[in-house]
């Protein structure tokens, strides 16, 4: 056991790393360790006709909706998400997980690109003094900063700080490079690891010691640039949700009280795990403002400013963005589409697109047979070799295990596949193929084999629409208007985020959060209701859509708060 | 400054933070320090005939061959490559670093993943027990192991080591996925950033306190699997150098002095720096044999062997590889190539293949006329669009600065662009471009711009043959076959790797190190020569070539050596 739970917060529990599993060191309740020891079990369905070759699998053995966080930690670790690590607060990406990441590289790559944005890498580690030049900015992170204080066998004189951010690290650099209004707009991006020592409970991908994102660093001569160059960023966030893990957003501004430590303003996308009722932060997008530059010292001529004879030229402080991404949006996806038999992913990202399981292989069928079967799947192969979806040829795979078809049904399912073709000797009878989508569970259907290749991109697309269709709806109908006080809690504990007239005063946010804590007095107690107050998601850019609030005259929802409300604010229990 | 430089080698100089220079913090010498701050002085060279708007270049200003690690120093920082940082040996890589770096990730991504190698990432953190858990890997890497020993204001109980490598981070895991050898083989890959906190002079790419790298680590139930694997690793290590870089290698192993802590033995790719003489390892390709697999128990059961009845199933431990490629080698491709106008970039991984600069505008110029220039370079650039090299479009820009041509000259130099075109009335006349190769700097030549399509692609191939083979020359040609210790250290000290028969000893290895440091009595003395001894660079692969060796037969090279030579080896001072 690590002993480093000396916060407040250890109560809540912390991971322990246990040596004892078969599979994983397990996490946050003894019933995922007690889950994780049966693996060597019987699996509990699917267990084929054949007898199956030392291969043992176990499906989620608790309801998404029963135990959510107990859920969680069976569908990451049997869909083969992440392992945990012996260093708490601290996971193992596997090979679907960086899939995905690479994914999302890519993706937002190409995008940046576009925009002229370069690559570069900086030290991961940060000096003391360096951290402490921009003060606000150091107060956001100073507890959560990791300590490097010995080299070898010698101790250093200064420690040095691993990054959690790297504002500060960079921007000494960009202070000496940039001498002139020619050296802007300079733009940089570093894919990298980050460390925040949290203290907070640890959720795999959603809240971790260490994890992966991609942060943008840009310097402007204007402000007007670098205020349009936040919203591009947060479009590309947003795509990325939206179009690669079918995941919804809404789109907004966060309140003082929840911006980035130093920025002048951040925007954000907010997602919500409907499972939960909790709002959750996808990535964000600062608009520093001129606040580093002045610490920092980054300065250029006003290209545009009239000089005058014998005077100095007018030097202006540039303007300055940073948005980042994380690991965290993998987790986001996976608590929304997966569902009790495991894994759900959207086709676009999903390393195996199409799983094909050849079925009807019985104790009388001759090795002639079979043979001929695994022939016409490797025909179906070819057929699919052309096929294309998203730019790219369909990921086709055949599990061709000595395992039983009901076996491979469920490890598939597990895994999230999207698209299941199960082919044996009736289909081939019948020129066809039968699928079973992933996020359809239950239902069939059948494809003639020379439909294959046209129909394969088809319904793949529309089950990457579908997921987004649905998420999407659910997100709405837990998006709540509110504009009475007494409906706030009741709406939160019915696991809705609340939008609500507010003054956007950070003391009103404090108010709100210690009155929605709990369960209320008078409303039906939940025991699984998170009892963590309500704090600011964001101001959704959308006001228009909301109805009731003439600024001026309407009232901050807060009863405790005399104000008039400023706008629109979504409010929520988060992550 | 920092104080961490208490180990023995400190006297070496160790890098020290400057505040005062407006470029970078220097290092390595004063000397250094000085060049960095003449930057705002006037332009040695190709100041033209307009006035520059406040820009001031400067050239390299020290020769490669009068003083190579300062001629090093200012390539690397006026090329853009590379920033110093203030944390002591911890560099920022720029764009066109980051550039190279993500073509080789790029080119070796493609290769392993038609190998099976899939994605991974492990924590950067390791637990002290899981660092101890195999002796001789701990030994060779407890001296330079970076400790986290706080978190935000709380101290760990256990510190944590940043990891230097993760093969005992990765190797716990390891046990508990592979159950069965239809597990294996296992093949992952990570991309990351690891710590060795070297007290040694640090350098630039070649020896930093962080790098960025690749580390592969695989698994598998046979010895002729994993020593297949470790040669196909060892090829496409060779293939960045030779084909992305131009740089030659010689392949081979090491000896059991210089392999990998750990490893059954190593296999390495050697390059070679001309102009210091000194050998440099280039990559390296490890066969870990079962010792992991016994100390992290990493076991399967025998699918071929006999089980006999009531017999427990024979358990087999698995055979490991790792392998390893750094940002070193972008390192070694600049030694190699640049010369005392700055950095020479091989085409095949240069941002810019091809800068167009506009030539031939004088005061007399009319605006129409320089209008109609610009014109006639757009259509240029419209001619190159189509143009491919290397399965992609070659890349052009145009400089359209107000600079003179001589400064842009001199810039497009420095960065190492690989060819540059130039065009101006006169060029417009003859329907012809004049162009010039940055690998021989003074040649001129002129294209018909009807040939521009077809011709600049094989001229970009060109450079890039001809700077492998330049290089591959002058590496053949410092490679000496020596079969006589009178001839050892002389060939050293002449800028010589040596080929020598040896009886691959460790201990006689170390006495040749000894022997062979500074200057010998009775030869010429060279104040530039490096005082270290030689030791061994690898066991070359071709022994063939070499003549003169009967294994049991003839003599080790070393005078103090009783034994007999059992194989060539390639001895040299190295980095």
């Amino acid at each position: 056991m690590m002993a480093d739970q000396t916060a407040g917060t250890a109560g809540e529990g912390d991971v322990a790393a246990s040596k004892s599993g078969q599979t994983s060191n397990s996490v946050q309740k003894p019933k995922a360790q007690k889950a994780a020891q049966k693996k060597t079990d019987a699996p509990k369905q699917g267990a084929g006709k054949k007898k199956m070759e030392g291969a043992a699998l176990i499906g989620i053995d608790v309801a998404k909706e029963d135990d959510f966080s107990e859920w969680y930690q069976q569908v990451i670790l049997k869909g083969g998400m992440i392992e945990f690590s012996d260093v708490p607060g601290c996971y193992i990406f596997l090979e679907e997980t960086m899939n995905i990441w690479e994914n999302i590289r890519t993706f937002f790559t190409t995008r940046i690109a576009a925009m002229g944005v370069k690559s570069c890498y900086f030290p991961m580690f940060i000096t003391e003094d360096a951290l402490n030049r921009e003060k606000e900015h150091l107060e956001g992170f100073a507890a959560e900063v990791a300590w490097v204080d010995r080299g070898g066998k010698t101790k250093l004189q200064k420690p040095l700080a691993i990054r959690p951010t790297s504002e500060t690290a960079m921007y000494d650099y960009y202070s000496k490079r940039i001498r002139s209004h020619r050296d802007l707009p300079l733009k940089l991006n570093q894919w990298n690891n980050v460390v925040r020592w949290e203290f907070k409970h640890p959720q795999p991908f959603l809240r971790s010691r260490e994890f992966l994102w991609q942060e943008g660093h840009t310097a402007h001569l204007r402000k007007a640039q670098a205020e349009e160059e936040v919203m591009q960023i947060l479009d590309h966030y947003a795509a990325i949700y939206e179009d690669l893990l079918a995941v919804p957003m809404v789109k907004g501004r966060k309140t003082k009280n929840e911006q980035f430590a130093g920025a002048d303003y951040t925007t954000t996308v907010e997602g919500f795990i409907p499972a939960t009722g909790r709002g959750i932060q996808g990535g964000t997008s600062h608009c520093l403002g001129q606040n580093f530059a002045k610490m920092f010292n980054i300065v250029v001529e006003d290209p545009d400013a009239e000089r005058k004879e014998g005077q100095q030229s007018e030097k202006v402080h540039v303007w300055q963005n940073s948005w980042g991404f994380t690991t965290r949006s993998i987790g986001v996806m996976i608590m929304i589409h997966s569902d009790n038999k495991g894994l759900v992913l959207p086709p676009r990202i999903s390393e195996t697109q199409v799983i094909i399981v050849p079925v009807g292989i019985t104790a009388k069928t001759t090795p002639e047979a079979e043979k001929q079967l695994y022939k016409e799947i490797d025909a179906l192969v070819e057929v699919l070799k052309d096929a294309q979806v998203w730019g790219e040829r369909v990921r086709v795979q055949v599990d061709d295990g000595k395992e039983s078809p009901g076996y491979k049904f469920n490890k598939w399912e597990l895994k999230g596949c999207p698209l299941r073709l199960e082919f044996g000797p009736k289909d081939s009878e019948k020129h066809q193929v039968t699928y079973s989508r992933r996020d359809k569970p239950g239902e069939k259907g059948t494809i003639q084999i020379s439909e294959l290749e046209a129909q394969i991109p088809e319904i793949l697309q529309t089950i990457q629409k579908e997921l987004l269709a649905k998420a999407s709806e659910e997100y709405a109908s837990h998006r709540k208007t509110i504009t009475s006080w007494s409906d706030f809690v009741p709406a939160l504990n019915a696991k809705n985020v609340c939008i609500i007239p507010h003054c956007l005063e950070g003391d009103c946010e404090d108010q709100i959060k210690e009155l929605s804590k709990g369960n209320v007095e008078g409303q039906e107690v939940d025991e699984k209701a998170p009892s963590m107050g309500a704090k600011s998601l964001c101001i959704p850019f959308e006001q228009d859509v909301y109805k009731g609030l003439t600024v001026g005259e309407t009232k901050c929802l807060n009863p405790q708060c005399e104000k008039k409300a400023e706008k629109w604010v979504m409010f929520g229990r988060s992550y």
